[in-house]
């Protein structure tokens, strides 16, 4: 099986290594914007060749790993490429802009539109690790537009990395994964930006801050390169999330300024069958 | 050693487990509000006898681990009924209140006012766990108004349990635990609120939340009988932080707003610099 990633970052490269868990025999050709990135996945042979595109005619799969504000035109000429037996992947985190573009693409049907939710605040081939997908969930788009054969091969790769798969429209997946993805990034990004800009001056402040905090501002260490892109993408959804995020914030902000701690305890005692709902998630 | 703890919960459980691993002689004796957690901690043999006032006069070290509304009367209260060569130390989040509360009783000197940065999202003694206070810091209030002996023996217990010491006056501590510890509850509260809110009529939507997720709103599991309170004796300055954040968020909306894409990546690549702030912190 000839396996083509086009983007080597933590997501293609991770791709990479899980395919050649699940693959032994698949040759896996790598192609980035970034040289070094490109040359970083070699010697960290993670990559068994360089892909050029004369070699997409004969790929049995092309997985497309860049930036949303990348990936439509990537795709797109990526599909003028292909074989018309070529499996064409994504996994970005925005879905409605995608789909409306590549509708009326003559080699539509070779293309499946997925977003694994796998991932960690690193990036770069060397974040890159073999277990990313496993036990995670997939989300696939506008399954019906693709080949049947194609589908069946999308999904035996999916099984073997050990994913769930959820079939959901463009439209949906991008109004709740700004709930449940980009909304966390905004919150964490602004709370280390409060918590930076009042402690700038006492750097061993710092050494106060415990698990907690570190959990909480996790994401904050996340890429702007991937992420101002998404949220440019998704942006009525995120501004609809971030609105309602903010009339919490100041709902309960209003509460302790009128010192009505019994609602402050309910507030949070409402909030705290979350538990239930987070069983199961690492 | 006769250790007591009053208020055997997450906090006073993991205590007498890290107590009992590092000195073995030591007799472990509870108490606490609520009958039910009393008898579990007995049963779960985290302590070996109930801690009555009378014990208290031939104690050597009482740990006082309640919610911060009830801290001021216990630590009073227990002040009055020890003896001259016990350590009586305490381990709320915030400080300023309590410092001035105690500042005249005749037993001053035998009160250390400290503070672990050790904790989880769960709570009750079957959250114990023995190591919670390895590699933690343990910030510590006023220490020059402790007698020196007790000063040593406390000294010699965080040392074994594996704490750095931070000391710091109770005002700076209030305020700078604000931005790196209660700020972060609420931001997790109501993000987990926030999300909630929307999808409480599509449950299955959980499904789509990932591992970032999860440790965004990760304190939102928080106690709210221990939250609520700490809130109310840190009001001014969770206010503060509070309103700081929420300005953050919505100079940040205004830019997706405003469709400033390079201020937005410009934003979060400054906060990405907490990467090398954090290291060291699990």
């Amino acid at each position: 099986m000839k396996v083509h990633i086009i983007g080597i970052g933590l997501i293609g490269g991770s791709f990479a290594l899980a395919i050649k868990l699940a693959f032994p025999e698949a040759e896996i050709y790598g192609s980035d914007a970034d040289e070094e990135n490109l040359q970083k996945a070699k010697e960290l042979n993670i990559i068994n060749h360089f892909s050029e595109p004369k070699d997409l005619q004969n790929a049995d799969v092309v997985l497309i790993a860049v930036p949303v504000n990348a990936a439509n035109k990537v795709i797109s000429e990526t599909l003028d490429l292909v074989g018309d037996e070529t499996l064409v992947l994504d996994a970005g985190s925005t879905k409605s802009g995608l789909c409306k573009a590549i509708t009326g693409h003559p080699k539509r049907r070779n293309f499946l539109a997925a977003h694994p939710i796998a991932g960690t605040e690193f990036s770069g081939p060397e974040a890159a690790i073999p277990n990313l997908f496993n036990n995670k969930t997939n989300i696939i788009c506008e399954v019906e537009k693709t080949a049947f054969k194609l589908q069946e091969r999308a999904l035996e790769i999916f099984q073997r990395l050990g994913m769930r798969i959820r079939y959901m429209d463009p439209v949906s997946h991008d109004r709740h994964i700004a709930y449940v993805s980009h909304l966390s990034h905004i919150s964490a990004f602004m709370l280390g930006k409060t918590v930076l800009d009042k402690e700038k001056n006492e750097r061993d402040i710092f050494d106060l801050a415990g698990s907690g905090f570190a959990s909480t501002v996790r994401l904050a260490k996340s890429s702007p390169a991937m992420w101002s892109p998404i949220f440019k993408e998704n942006r009525e959804n995120v501004l609809e999330t971030l609105n309602e995020y903010i009339n919490n914030l100041t709902h309960f902000k209003e509460l302790i300024e009128n010192e009505d701690f019994q609602e402050v305890y309910n507030e949070m005692e409402r909030t705290n069958h979350i538990k239930s709902i987070l069983n199961g998630i690492n």
